[in-house]
């Protein structure tokens, strides 16, 4: 059985972040300096039940982080509400790659559709299929994350800056898939939307209302549908097979939680019909998912029998 | 909530047999003659529920088929009781591959280990690990599918020829796999081994066991532990992620279900905490997956509620 | 012994242009509107001997057509004279790649250096290290051209354009040269630039002064040496081996000539030490070659003895 | 001007063994005890003129080495002389292919057919169209090799027994070729074959005389064609672009000589209507291309204007 005890999980979770400070592991994202430049000892986790209650750990729930790659999951849910899996089945498969999260080589040799929507050209895809110009899709994004987070977030302008300055594979991407007609409209235009994508920042306590929301069937504390229940199931359907790129499988027999990293040190799980849960501590492993994120997520599945194969 | 009312759970399933009259999808597997003889209209569905009950539906329950990949769990789960899954890793990773069942370029460009054991040359290679020759490689694999089945299989004798006539990729994986010392012992034993391990044949009643042992924590009805709940726990995801090839990702969306495919026609589905289910049509997919079945599934876990992610 | 008997290898001429009359093979080149609106029955052929005499035969000696991928012969020439093969060799391999000449998958898998200069990644990444903006990259190119070809050529503009607008999957590469650091500056000035390259026009009877300065060791007619031996000896090398992309091998089997080959069906072969040969056919095969084109070179070498290899 | 005086080629032949002396890169090969058991200073070069004079150089022109790959060059020229080259491009195709000598990645994503006869999947194939058993196969080999040596080889039991031993990926390349019905008949007779192909000994001088055939238009020195000239200017130009695997391009560019590596240290070379030339010296580089071989040949090249493109 699912534990739920709150202060059973309460001392699960600062268990767990007692556990973080004999992990070493990761490094640093280096690719841009405000992500080089990240407190490496920081490490927080938070709790979100189904009935809305928040239980927390660590020491920075209520700072600021950019919310990197968990952010396609805001793209991904909003196309779903918007236009609906069989639609979304002609942009993007749902298919675990087995290569990088960047792969060009997998695009061109497996595409011309992007594998899943947790890969880069998957997000780039979907964010070429929101309409309008630059300021129009980002504008969109930021409705979806107020949305799915129940607060305004931020955009870090620095963080946006270094990702364009940083974006080339990015954008080898986004030109590959504009080849094969994959993309619509101005490439430029999408590719700002992706790098905005990246740069919004929010507190952990503020990000973990989107996987309760998932975990919840779509609706929010006070039970009314936020976004639907197929949008929910399907979303994290694609987490659990998708989310952390060529370490999903991995992750997935470790924690059983569907979750989706990003390589700012976040990352967002679902416990279904139990919880959501972030974990936030900025040192990542190569494939960019934070090592000690990892290590909680795998206590606290332990610890309170939140794996789904149980 | 997941559904168990067994009355509702019937008229779910005679439903089901019921759609795949209207689906004519998929062929039937070519490359032997026992299974390109296989009559295309017979379709079953049988599910065994956590309290030991058994509830069935459509016209070949009791008639025997061969297992085919969907026994490459029995190998799985008996390496993972024998030797944990900290040692299973040193053999094979437990990643989707986002590859054919048989690719050898992922295993030349990917491995030296294969992307994981549900792939040929993951199986092939956790083979490669039973102990002694030929004869005992395959008598451990009788025992543990008489474990795993309550019930003594049979080989095919036939099947068991034709896989070896036409085994000749599975041995290009074979002598790959050996060349870079990633599977020990006599490769003809191994390939023996795993010849035979397709060519058991069981009935869907039969074979529900297994499933139904996997969603009960490894306990049977009398609630005693045959196989540990560890090892079901990670039989479970590694199905999630990896038991349908390189559609397991769409079909973890469309049904929630943990499954393992073969290519006799075979499906066998998990339901953590509720119900094994076995489906039998015999056309399938070019990926080796019963169509029928994939629409039965699809359609229980609607209608019951059973997908992981509620 | 090699034929360089005049009014024979005029006769040879004039058949090679009979014979491409039975040939109907290939399809005019269909990205863009200029090569998609050629005329495909044009067809002709020049030869300029090592003592400067020019031959030819066919209905369109006169006529400009773009140069297309044969003038990445005109940047390697121009890198070699300036840097030396040492040199170039930081910034591109010299190796065929046996994959396609806009492969995307093969950089990324065997780079970041492109496998070779005659592919549209080398060419590129070749159009990087040419000095300053745009501009003066492509005034760099309009100098070589002339040197070249002996005469001052011109960008058809629309063909520009067209490259321009269709170049996606060039953008691609250029963006993923980028991303390992292989290109230098500013990326769109060096599509620039490499659309530019692909758009010059010239007649065949102009072209075919390349070829026979490769031929001639460097030199021109009065001995003069235009290009150093070293250059033209690893220019003709690269092309023995990477001139017609993945059919290279095959084409030099048939005709012994060290080639290179255009989209817009120009093919620019070399005799060492006896001549320069230009083709010009618009209807190309899946690889870009010049149906008529090859079948030319096969017949001149077989009748003239020109395979290198004999 | 190609210079065939014969004291300067003396002088060149014994220069370039001193070179050697200077040369310390490589390693023995250490897959079979015999090549690892060579001594890595031995160096020597042999060429033979057009008109059947031999010049040699180095101390070791008389002892036996096996042939290992440089004997594909046999197979491929008895089938060409059997069945002609359109059949053989039925079995295989003539293109460099950018990979390793061994990958079956590649055979497995651009196949069913090898890429050229100079890799091991192309000399498989076409030994498993030789007719008969693996003894009538071996014996039809000897035949061709005591045509084309001039002298019975002999076949060092050793090194076949070690080839056999520590042949799995050849044996993987086989049966996937066997998979895709490339080859003909018993796998394990034409790998036989495969394997005694690679053991054949002979000394650099007996060596020489097949690439002086293949230079000669494939005739002797009394002028008798041995073999059409057909096969030599076909085989010539097959070494040119793929004799020496993914390094065919650097090496023709540096030694403009069509040639064949064998990793026991022995390379054979043509300079077309010249000489053959044979090195050998047996630290090879990863690519299984001895390091002093190439760096002879790159003197004798230089040195007398023997590249293919002057």
């Amino acid at each position: 059985m699912k534990i739920t005890d709150e202060s059973k999980i309460l001392k699960v979770l600062d268990d767990a972040i007692e556990l973080t400070k004999n992990c070493n592991l990761g490094e640093l994202a280096q690719y841009i300096p405000e992500l080089a430049a990240q407190d490496p000892s920081q490490a927080s986790i938070v709790v979100k039940l189904k009935n809305g209650k928040v239980l927390s750990s660590g020491n920075c729930q209520q700072s600021l982080f950019t919310l990197q790659s968990t952010s396609k999951l805001v793209v991904l849910i909003g196309m779903l509400e918007k236009f609906g899996i069989q639609k979304i089945y002609d942009w993007v498969m749902v298919e675990p790659s087995g290569d990088d999260f960047a792969s060009v080589a997998r695009l061109d040799q497996f595409g011309p559709r992007p594998s899943n929507p947790m890969l880069n050209s998957g997000a780039i895809t979907l964010c070429s299929h929101i309409k309008g110009n630059s300021e129009e899709k980002i504008h969109w994004i930021e409705e979806w994350l107020e949305k799915l987070l129940n607060k305004k977030p931020h955009l870090n302008a620095k963080v946006f800056a270094s990702e364009r300055r940083t974006g080339d594979r990015n954008r080898a991407l986004a030109y590959l898939l504009k080849s094969s007609n994959m993309i619509e409209g101005n490439v430029e235009w999408i590719l700002e939307t992706y790098f905005a994508l990246c740069s919004f920042e929010v507190s952990p306590l503020d990000a973990c209302y989107l996987p309760f929301l998932l975990a919840n069937g779509g609706k929010n504390a006070a039970g009314e549908q936020v976004i639907s229940l197929q949008t929910a199931i399907q979303t994290i359907s694609i987490m659990a097979t998708c989310g952390l790129y060529n370490e999903s499988g991995t992750h997935l027999v470790k924690t059983g939680m569907p979750s989706k990293s990003g390589v700012s040190g976040y990352m967002i799980a679902v416990v279904p019909d139990v919880a959501g849960i972030v974990t936030f501590s900025p040192k990542v492993n190569p494939k960019g998912t934070s090592e000690r994120g990892s290590l909680m997520l795998e206590h606290v599945s332990r610890e309170l029998n939140w794996h789904f194969a149980i």
